[in-house]
């Protein structure tokens, strides 16, 4: 048996072509989503279906609990992210499944035991592939069907807000950062892990109503964006200087963030929500030593290396076990309901998560 | 005799006050430079006179030979810099003189010996302050005019052109850099630099003319900027990835040049000529891994340590000594011609710098 710890295999993670056969059968047996051309995720999302696949040397076989419709996965879709997918593209990034059968030369994953899909293509009933192609859980003791829910969404949007908080400058207990978008999955990600390290979250929303849920999940401040954003900042931290800001909205979000930092503070774009261009100040970047920077989890896929993997997974399993880290879920769609499933993701006014739940939990 | 060298007071230097006395005598005594209230330059600036100044314990007298205008100076003028000047204030930040007398206490500058001015207020005949507030040149072999005057500008123009090229990313020979303003002081000696290590530059012009002058200081590249100019660079580089971009036009110069950086490459703002903000396509920031940074000089000298700027000195003054390191002169004036001399430094379409010749050389 391979002495490498299957972390490593989420380097395939996110925009890897599913392991998965190229049925297009009638319709019957295993469900899945494919899309063969770009555009609105509610008009090109085929449901198709294949035979069971027999397993290859080296395969396990796997039921899909649970995976999430991540804002990434809308984009790729729609062909506005980074990468283009190879067509035809079995979608979804992320999810969790329990393990039905493994081949003989599979050793360290047994049936039945949970583990994390990581090779791509997660919207499916079913998904064969190499055993490295999963991360097996470690034992959690019960985990009943909301937790498996919560596991379903740990390899993206957890592991967002973590890099987010830990590469780009050095926080202190008792320092304040910024977010907008603070009720999306990230931001909530995001002011439960301030709150763990004890860093003070100031957090924007553009709409009234939000506050009691993130001040429950350990907010700071809530504050509702407009152009006096900067100064109500100032107000709400008592003029503190701000560290950080991570902003996935952009346009003028992103140019108010940059006016709230201060000096040597760093603005993070990880987001476009807003499809606006941002304006900035270069002067206050210069007098300020400002640094506008970007993170996209793809590239730290890519390119981070096991050892940090394993750390980074090390932190956040552990956290959603414990119930520390959680996101809201606002709705469960089966496959062949997708086309409602991702309008649905689209949707304005959401308060969670939409999740993919093939098989009943 | 203190054994701390006087490079450390290079930390005093830009934006402090002059130690000159205050006087404020009829037309006679030695010419200085004052501005008691914020504005125009050509309008602010008044010509006083003050009897020659005894020498305190530790002092030296010191005639100034050269001092250039630079572009900070006139923003500070004007009440557009980082920070305010106490008034009423002397402006001048760097210069070049020659020790007249010293006083029993200091021993490590001799009579006639050249020095740096680091301790502002230079745009005047004489200045008299503390050792501390002077860089003693090393022995440079007979020195003409010529030479006085580049030394007059190594304080401020060559050192932010090294720092760029140093600080914010690792440059390797035969790599590209692009620069906007490319015909300013510190343009040719980021030129300059870079030609040394073999780092290859474009060099962003905004009108006809200028490119035999930056092709003899060691350009690879002039274009004139325009909507085109990132299809500009990638075609005069055969689509080099740019790795790091330096701009002090801001607008959609700097929107240019962030557009024109290959993945992971960083923008440097260190001006902001154009007076205009910058829009900022955050989806690339994001995809392309873009840092977007501030540099300021005078933020340097407050927080370096002795041995980095003992570091940036080293590398900068013999390199000027040697002839590597030169700036276009425009035109010299006399302190009576401040009036012309401050318009001539604000005019477009020069190509030099305008210096302060207070004695002749």
């Amino acid at each position: 048996m391979k002495n490498l710890s299957i972390i490593t295999i989420l380097a395939l993670f996110l925009g890897s072509t599913s392991f998965a056969g190229n049925g297009d059968e009638a319709a019957s047996g295993k469900q899945y989503i494919e899309f063969s051309r770009i555009g609105n995720p509610a008009e090109v999302l085929d449901i198709k279906y294949e035979k069971a696949q027999p397993l290859g040397a080296g395969d396990i076989r796997v039921e899909v609990l649970a995976a999430p419709i991540n804002p990434s996965d809308l984009l790729q879709i729609a062909g506005k992210y980074g990468v283009d997918p190879v067509l035809p593209y079995r979608p979804g990034s992320e999810g969790v499944g329990r393990v039905l059968e493994v081949s003989a030369e599979v050793k360290h994953i047994a049936v039945g035991q949970l583990v994390l899909l990581a090779s791509g293509g997660t919207w499916t009933e079913e998904i064969v592939a190499p055993a490295t192609g999963f991360l097996p859980l470690p034992n959690l003791g019960p985990v009943n069907a909301t937790m498996i829910e919560q596991l379903a969404m740990s390899a993206v949007n957890p592991l967002t807000a973590l890099l987010m908080l830990n590469s780009f400058t050095d926080l202190e207990e008792g320092q304040w950062i910024v977010q907008s978008a603070a009720n999306s999955a990230v931001g909530g990600y995001v002011i439960q892990l301030a709150k763990q390290r004890g860093i003070k979250t100031v957090n924007v929303v553009r709409r009234e109503g939000l506050a009691e849920d993130l001040m429950a999940k350990g907010a700071d401040v809530v504050l509702i964006d407009g152009p006096d954003l900067a100064a109500q900042i100032a107000l709400a931290t008592d003029n503190a200087p701000i560290a950080l800001a991570l902003d996935p909205v952009g346009g003028k979000t992103f140019t108010r963030l940059a006016d709230s930092l201060g000096y040597g503070g760093t603005l993070v774009a990880y987001g476009v929500l807003s499809g606006q261009p941002a304006s900035v100040n270069t002067g206050k970047v210069i007098f300020n030593d400002i640094s506008l920077r970007g993170f996209w989890l793809y590239k730290w896929y890519q390119t981070a290396d096991m050892k940090t993997k394993q750390a980074a997974f090390g932190q956040i399993i552990p956290l959603i076990a414990q119930g520390v880290l959680k996101a809201n879920v606002d709705s469960r769609f089966s496959i062949d309901q997708i086309e409602e499933a991702v309008s649905r993701a689209a949707a304005p006014g959401r308060n969670g998560k939409v999740l993919i739940v093939p098989n009943a939990l």
